[in-house]
């Protein structure tokens, strides 16, 4: 129907709490006359040491609050949300799901040398990890690709309470990774939305030879395969806006999230119950 | 009535985790023919970042299912909850309530040096600290004491994640509690039940002058005054229970709870919902 070809809505986000704020930089950046909507659950941060149950539960009460706000698509920036509510979500979605870890396997699938398939290493939450999403995935890609898992459950406190350039960070990025450096990878992907705000630490922990993958350019070029298809977009020389939800404390959230993301203003935050 | 003078029913004690258990250690130890039963909000962990009105719900939902078990007194084993949760859990409990803070003021209190009040220290989560809770109950005791707060966020997660032992633990240990090196404190009070885990490298830090103050003795004594007053004790001879609810993933509270008590035996673990 014509009057499907355009739609102002914004598209809705959502992470636990401010690390799904990478996602959000991407995409905004790449779709300046699109309206985002995000919503970190910061209730309830961390969900990556939580059951499947639990998350998936989560992610349908999130998404859903989203969708009662009028969203025309959702990005899951959140990986355990993707890992284990994704299946769940698109099952009883009205609207086209978009999550973070199938467009980080295709960026990390093309990084093999010459004809071998590629050794990635994936770096998660312990649900993620637990999950298999990743190795399941690159597997449906392509079968040669050998894939090392390994979970970080620090890293995300870490980022969420602002400590990102201190010598005991650097020294639990080492101490953690450590299993990876004998395991010649090809690439290395970040699979938790708080960890590209580690990411200087983290390449030099694992040297030059690894290519580090942050979902958030893949989300971004899947958004824009949506766009125009499934999700209509925005009409042109529409004007961004940007709105938040929080579950809990709007002020840290803008504190810490101002710290993380440079480009955008995170000024509209509102609470919400879910 | 002479069938309320003794009462076989288990003691209900809740934290946000695993700090807690440092509390039910010592009242199991002290009241071998009291029984309790533990709950562990580990879906909703960590407290010590949301904000007032969530940590006051998340308190009374969580009494509430201790209360529907039949408990015959609650022992609020969680700072952030006592400072935040405990007027509204008192005001609406049909049995009696003991918190951390004040158990823990009142053994601070006492440790001035000759005629003069207490310079006392107290760490514990940001919204523990946030509240004045700590401030108001030793001025209640005594206007003379100095209080000196300092939130140390990060202590949750390393304690419930399992680093207590690592260089990385230290540095941060170190540098959190850097501002209050120069505070000539006589006390410091461990202002949050995941601290005594990390009791050894927070005694080494700030050196032999200061006392440091775990809550948990102080729960016990206090737990000792009711016992046979407002709550009616065990039958002597009577066997102790322990028994375990957690919100999220009962293996791994085993896995860590194991880890931080010696003393006793975390067995029955069943998962409910809140």
């Amino acid at each position: 129907m014509d009057n499907q070809r355009y739609d102002e809505r914004p598209i809705g986000l959502f992470d636990s709490g401010v690390g799904g704020l990478t996602v959000l930089e991407a995409v905004a950046r790449r779709f300046p006359e699109e309206s985002f909507l995000y919503l970190g659950d910061t209730a309830r941060v961390p969900y990556g040491t939580k059951s499947a149950r639990t998350v998936e539960r989560y992610t349908l009460q999130v998404a859903d609050c989203l969708l009662r706000r009028g969203v025309k698509g959702l990005v899951v920036a959140c990986n355990t949300a993707s890992a284990l509510g994704l299946a769940a979500l698109r099952a009883q979605s009205p609207v086209p799901v978009i999550g973070v870890i199938e467009p980080g396997c295709r960026a990390a699938a093309t990084l093999g040398g010459g004809n071998r398939a590629p050794r990635v290493g994936v770096i998660g939450t312990r649900s993620t990890v637990a999950s298999g999403a990743y190795p399941y995935h690159l597997a449906m890609l392509d079968s040669a690709i050998q894939v090392i898992s390994l979970a970080c459950p620090l890293f995300v406190p870490l980022v969420e309470e602002g400590w990102v350039d201190h010598p005991a960070v650097r020294m639990i990025v080492t101490d953690t990774l450590t299993p990876l450096f004998t395991q010649r990878l090809d690439a290395l992907i970040l699979g938790c939305t708080h960890y590209p705000v580690l990411k200087g630490v983290i390449a030099e922990t694992m040297g030059a030879g690894v290519t580090l993958i942050d979902s958030s350019a893949a989300v971004a070029e899947e958004l824009r395969r949506h766009l125009g298809g499934e999700i209509a977009p925005a009409p042109r020389g529409a004007t961004q806006r940007l709105a938040f939800l929080v579950t809990d404390v709007a002020d840290r959230f803008k504190e810490t999230a101002t710290r993380f993301i440079s480009g955008i203003a995170v000024d509209a935050v509102e609470m919400v119950d879910l």
